[in-house]
């Protein structure tokens, strides 16, 4: 299983999502936030752990009956039962947001075994509730219909698509009120450190914008406003 | 005129739309939610009423003039004037969310006359008032343009589609924070006490996964489980 | 540059683009409120000013790279700098939300030079600071990838289309809670009347409404209304 | 049931769908193409004749099973059964293509019943022998599921959308090789003169195009060009 | 590796993908044609064969480079040497048809290997000469980029979505004009010979509306046609 | 005016787009391939020239009329009467093709004027006779309505969008039965030629494949089937 350092984690709560794009955009990674998803509710601070995958499949209709729900191999149910603490169960339900991915009893067990959050492309059910709990959960939309009318959950812990995005196990997920970035695992520890320097210097340049800066040399910063940067950042 | 029993609607109003679609389900009825129909506010209980439907096809500019609204007889506002009080106008948009399906006046009249609410796949003008009203009210989304400019009214009371599901006048029409779910009005009165004791079950599995059971044996819940359920249901 | 009378934005930042559409629709004129753009926070009085355009097309990965900021004539920054105070920055993204066309320091850049606002066909980063913002901000919705991503800025001030509506520099721009309505600038300052006019009668049909009345006679107004409505102003 | 006069069929027959959109364009009318809509096979003269309606709402599992189609009163067999000679039987399926509109054995009885042809905003199966009939099939696209699955046939003779058009009974339907377009009855007899005329001095220009004139002056004609285009008529 | 009898394939590949939509509606499936996937050719048999399965998900800008192919146990080129023969290779592209899932290389290789067919709900480059070779290639258009630039090949032999059906290695997979029909290879050899024996009774009914019999009694048969059926198939 | 050599434009009427994708692959341009525009006709050799641009914005009813066709300077028809020789229009309708962006009279008056061709993400009317035209015309379908029901020419020769892809003025563009790819003026020469080597190795490889070698070590070949390419060439 991925470990990001502590530190990493921290630092992923604070940065924004726009921040992260920036950072993979400079590496070359242009394909990284999830479209079409959403946050439920409002949160605090940012969703961040690392991904734990289930794959759907469009469903069958001799196959997916609710009486399958009894076996607790059943992946759906299987997923929210083997999330380790800290992680982000993602859900690829190939964009499709006509049923939900899960209700307000599973995204309840997945909260109390200590998961980070939630993510999927298709819906969710009792959005009510679930907008009101502590854990994050993202998704396309409510969506009132059983999973069973529209996906079959085939598999855990493989490569998926989310948002048009691709997320392997172990990737860090992170969400704010924009939406869900997909940091590739071994880029995360470094980015994180890029994106919170990214952040101090852009909080900088913001207030210097609110004071009245215009954009040429103030943002991008000219070596000017880096030097008063640097002097503000020392006096801190 | 289709009526359901007082029990039955009061059973409706408290139950979740979710809940409706499993029942719904499990009696092979998979397509019964409306896809990309969404409530305008926030509102307490369900919206739940028989359907009163209005059809609408594509506007032409030769006969779609603001003068037509003169006539009493022109089915918009016609089906305003005739939702019988407790029922909910339906309205087929096709889909089509690029004019309005009614806007604040339209609403208010609606609601003057004793509706139980109003639900559209097309357009809401006047989108701010309306989500203050004690009607609920849900479409598509906010669209200010008139609806001649896209859609024309044409008769009141036949089965129409609206968000993909088949509505036949006098369906029970359930609506909730997730959306609005088609219950066909052979079925309203029967589904509406399974509901209510799927829900009352899943209170109980609820209770029990906040305190921390995990799924297998607790959802579905197994013999012991529902064992359990009986002696507290019993105790209440 | 086009110039409005202050009576004319004032009327338009109380009237609805609802009214506006009516008005426009009498005139000829049915493609006129932008589809997919809606409001990032909750605003009390419309946004109104005169458009100041921005045109993006699909960027190429070897032009749209970071370091292209640094030119302050980079289309984007210019059009932040440029935009005179009271104007609608109106962005053309080709209706493509997959990345965009702004963030935080630019829209405080922006209301801080005195612009009226910012709307885009595209995505909006750092939505909920901007949300928060005194000035009105429209979007296809958050979305947090850099605009180069997706985005190449060309051109300042020619005519564009956003959200599917033509928008030629210097028409008059309004958005409500609906969303926003291009008004033509030879239109404005008749619209500006008609469309209050239309209001205050509106206004009184929905007292009428509230208390009782039946659409017909009272909506659309015939005779008698319209002659009770005529006293009524008289006596304010 | 409506009457074309023959020499307005015979035009109608002869004239290009891109004309008949300029003549109702110079009349107002600028959605009067179906979109999404195409010839199923290649065939010669245009279609053209009446339209005769038939309305289909989404099916539900209940009450769409194959048993149905033993009834005669069925509407989707009533329509093949009762579209008059000549006419085109026009079949709303509000655009979705996810299931046929019918298959070979119900349009060879439609095509040996004497009917012009039809036309489907969804889909058809037996799409391979129904291109080789001798009778125009339109539609959105080949597709093989049974329309039970997706379609329930309710109302024969109503005014209907297809592919995003208003169509009244009776108005007249023509289809080329780009597609459908239906002219409003009222129009249709001083359409086909207009088309007819446009088409005749259209044949001209290209000529001239083709021996090497340039469009200013040619296309749209001056007066020498159109003093020309009436000697050689003349001469004819 | 299943199974299917040749008598099984033989019928399969004289049937219509209508005619076993229909079998399947009979038997409660009703989401079994993949949408969106056409032949690339024209075939003169169907093309029937268990389906081999290949997966994708969106390709990450520093996985996926060119390098990767030489590896000869990458995925996609993988699934091209596996693929048994007799059967048909299925790819998940996620609908998306904006990247090649093959070209003319692979498809001739997987050819001269001996499968059946390929399926893909992504894009085909080389889409011209792939048209014209024996081999039936179905997908969701040609399309010329590189599939690395949007899908990353992952497993084999997994469940998949297919043009948003789903489909379990070993399914039988029956292509003809219409498109791709999935038949759960449980249900195959009884629904070959119900489908054979359909075609049979409705090539029967064809005569009869070829040669002027009205769809009552006809079309679902009755009795009377059902006993002449009998007779006709008898003397044959 | 951009200039390439004879060399370069024969090389890229004989090369594939699917080849030149991968070459732009290469140097880092993924988005290079225009979405949803298909060629009208069976062209022999691939359109292959610079891009002459148009841009639209949607129409306006009050300034879209017929009348403005007879001033030589409207923008469509100037773009007609102005694309050089051996050029190829490319016309920006932003992927709507609910109107023509041409017709029969335009694009024969474009090919004798010496153009190389036409694209479009718009419609194109009178498709049968266009497309048995000698100049090449891609767009994005049939479609009849007249331009000014959905779009307004405002611009030539400025960098637009079409399918998704940027075109600069002086692009070479490419065409073949796939569609069309966009190659970047400074890179044209250079993938010409690299393009050209690719396919001979490529037609080296096929006609192994052709004789029955398998993929590993063939394609992509390794070392000794490059010194077999090798031989081969110099035998030639």
């Amino acid at each position: 299983m991925t470990e990001f350092s502590q530190d990493c984690l921290a630092r992923m709560r604070r940065v924004t999502t726009a921040t992260l794009t920036t950072q993979l955009f400079k590496r070359g990674l242009r394909n990284c936030f999830m479209q079409g998803v959403r946050p439920l509710g409002q949160y605090g601070a940012n969703l961040a752990g690392p991904a734990f995958t289930l794959r759907n499949i469009p469903a069958r209709e001799d196959l997916d009956r609710v009486e399958g729900f009894a076996n607790p191999e059943h992946p759906q149910r299987k997923a929210i039962e083997t999330t380790p603490a800290g992680h982000v169960l993602v859900v690829d339900c190939r964009g499709d947001a006509r049923a939900a991915s899960g209700g307000e009893i599973l995204m309840t067990r997945l909260m109390t075994r200590g998961a980070a959050g939630m993510v999927s492309d298709g819906g969710i059910r009792d959005s009510a509730p679930i907008s009101r709990l502590a854990m994050p959960v993202y998704c396309a939309g409510p969506s009132a219909p059983l999973n069973l009318a529209v996906h079959h959950a085939t598999e855990l812990q493989v490569p998926i698509g989310c948002g048009g995005v691709a997320v392997y196990p172990g990737d860090l997920i992170v969400g704010d009120a924009d939406g869900i970035v997909v940091v590739p695992a071994h880029l995360a520890e470094e980015i994180a450190v890029a994106a919170e320097a990214q952040e101090r210097l852009e909080e900088f340049v913001l207030t210097r914008i609110q004071q009245g800066a215009a954009l040429p040399g103030t943002y991008p910063p000219n070596a000017e406003t880096l030097a008063a940067y640097e002097a503000w950042k020392a006096s801190q």
